[in-house]
């Protein structure tokens, strides 16, 4: 099955937006046997609209379009999908209940912008959108006696990815095209790309050299991830296939894998303290109030997360955490000994089992040259003391976030597990 | 002048990669009056590359290329683009000179597949790569009497940036387009999008009719922005409609708008903040240190951001903010009295002048009839007291988070700027 991916929206075309929908909708295809083969983007007008239709619909099997979908008057794919389907647009019932009941739950008054979007073309069926007032539409015909297949999403990349995950997959998965794509994706952090890649040593020792099977190092400020990508006629060789893959890197690299597929990090850690009964309480100067954040990100987090203290500034780093104004001033807020005693003191007054505290230089500007900007020290404490680890993380403050709260809960997580903390 | 771009590798097919080079490439082409209609991505292969390249040079001025140019056995965008100039390969000695030079820094030895990548075609112009060894190429032609340019660039980012800005763009200015094109957005939250359109009205009253001006509202969890673009032969002329149109949309809608083009809610109350020289705490309970992360993403925050408590836990509220346990337990910790003593006490622990605060059921459990998933009551306390607001934002967790964070800044900003709270 070929598929082309058609994105509308004038947004894309000045680059004020970066495309993400594309590489969402193609993964998903691909994981029930559909290749994509072409992607075009266009702009919110009639002529262009109408001809890449055509095209795409002349050439491909499945037809995948985002976009143009809103309540306002720049918005005018739905108009267009009726001109090229040649039918009027009805009200749907299935629709206005869940444009109502989205309306209210939100306390937004009705009107006439969201009566027009319970309005479909009448020879669709709903895609229903739990997330948004527009719908997406699926359209099954068979032009020349092939059956193919047109759908229709809102270009708002969240609603796009939950009709695609909640409507437009497992309808396609049912309609069973025979070909199967499976991917594995082996999250790891604290050990740089190129590192990694010695570490794991012979690729075609991994993937062997029939070319079913390939392997992406994928990396970004969390970490890099390893997805292992397989090709098969058959489910249950597909399966083995990926599962020998994962073993055999797994025998090279366990330790740095915290994850297989789709659990971030604090999702992972979060399993390990709801699992061991533990209680945990962050202390965060330089990250911010991330780490608290993400770990709070999980649902259920509340069952073992208790407090975070983001003292971004001394003086609260005394009064929350007990930390002596003489070891500030002796040390620095931004050394090892401020980390521990930010820990330890999070841990006692929190009254919890663990601890994680971060202090460093977030920057831009801050740094001195015996504490550059990217500096990071991050300590933990639980019941047999306190220890804390030095870092760089560079001068992009975001980044340099991202990276402390990572290795903040990479730590956290080594030392659930009892593995080494440095590589 | 038109443009398209056309990005080629199997990795974008199969959602690997997201696709950034072609706004950056599309962003970078508007300012120098080069507008994108089209974008095209396709796989490494013959016939789509040459159907590609022959429906863009027939439709567009400028055609961009990236992708295919690396020496792998994979990439054949060079080949391609010889064929579809009748043209063939010949050394270039800058390029030479060039590789030489980056081989040398990088200390990798000379091989083959280096070699090859100092050919170019005979006809093209080369664009030098500073920092990789496939060069960029420029063909100008003039099919049919009208000057066109076809560019092609390798397809990592930074490459591609660097030919881009250094290279490409430079010599497109030069050529000069006469068409200038201008973009203002203008970020507004705290009202729905259809709300919005409601608000602004008659949109050819504001954009007019003669086409060289165009609004789009653009969505999103955090707000919706609102685009406004001109394209004009004269700079004065354009930087007049853009104004006379922000304008026209600040008489209907100026209090939503909080931000004019780069700057984010945090930026924007950070720097209200600066400048009234007030600082702030943040109690933050069901948004779990989303807002005290997004305060600290702002370089220089430490001037006047204290410290947050992040109060998952009603000992910890009790603890650290002084909310009495008896107020928990007779209005339940999401409740208008709690959210304000919680910025109460915040205020008062952390001795500033402003505190927010934030209680709610995040989901997706946890509600009941009378409390449901996604209700927040969001505090805000200053020298003249306290009080609250209660929202509801919906069931998906990080959107609810997202959204709550959104809503305590705006009322920050809103109670800055002494503007009304609700709509």
């Amino acid at each position: 099955m070929k598929a082309e991916i058609i994105t509308i929206g004038d947004e894309l075309l000045i680059g004020q937006v970066i495309n993400t929908n594309q590489a969402y909708i193609a993964e998903k295809l691909n994981a029930v046997g559909v290749l994509v083969e072409r992607m075009t983007t266009i702009g919110d007008n009639r002529r262009d609209i109408l001809e890449s239709f055509t095209a795409a619909w002349s050439r491909c099997d499945v037809v995948c379009v985002t976009g143009g979908l809103g309540p306002t008057h720049d918005d005018i794919t739905k108009k267009m999908v009726c001109e090229f389907f040649q039918c009027d647009l009805v009200q749907n019932e299935s629709v206005m209940m869940n444009v109502k009941a989205l309306m209210a739950q939100r306390n937004i008054a009705w009107n006439k912008s969201t009566e027009e979007q319970t309005l479909v073309p009448r020879k669709c069926k709903v895609l229903q959108n739990r997330v948004g007032t527009a719908p997406g539409m699926l359209f099954v015909e068979s032009p020349g006696g092939t059956k193919k297949y047109f759908v229709v999403m809102p270009g708002v990349p969240f609603e796009m990815k939950s009709i695609v995950d909640e409507e437009l997959i497992p309808y396609l998965r049912r309609e069973n095209f025979g070909t199967i794509v499976r991917h594995r994706t082996l999250k790891t952090t604290g050990i740089p790309e190129s590192a990694l890649a010695d570490e794991i040593g012979s690729i075609e020792e991994i993937i062997g050299t029939d070319g079913s099977i390939t392997l992406a190092f994928l990396p970004n400020p969390m970490g890099t991830k390893l997805r292992i990508t397989v090709r098969e006629k058959d489910a249950d060789v597909a399966d083995a296939k990926l599962q020998s893959a994962e073993d055999k890197i797994k025998a090279k690299a366990q330790k740095y894998i915290y994850s297989i597929d789709e659990m971030d990090l604090e999702d992972v850690v979060g399993a390990m303290l709801t699992e061991q009964k533990l209680t945990i309480a962050v202390a965060e100067s330089c990250t911010g109030g991330m780490i608290a954040n993400r770990i709070t990100n999980v649902s259920g987090s509340s069952a073992y997360f208790n407090r975070a203290f983001v003292t971004y500034s001394d003086n609260s780093k005394t009064e929350l955490l007990s930390v002596p104004k003489e070891l500030i001033r002796a040390r620095g807020a931004v050394s090892r000994e401020v980390a521990e005693a930010m820990a330890v003191g999070a841990r006692a007054n929190a009254g919890v089992d663990i601890a994680l505290s971060t202090t460093g230089i977030a920057g831009p500007t801050g740094g001195t040259a015996e504490k550059p900007v990217g500096l990071v020290w991050i300590g933990y404490a639980d019941a047999n003391g306190a220890m804390a680890l030095k870092f760089n993380f560079g001068e992009h403050r975001l980044r340099f976030k991202e990276r402390a709260s990572q290795a903040a809960l990479e730590l956290l997580r080594r030392k659930l597990l009892k593995l080494h903390l440095r590589k």
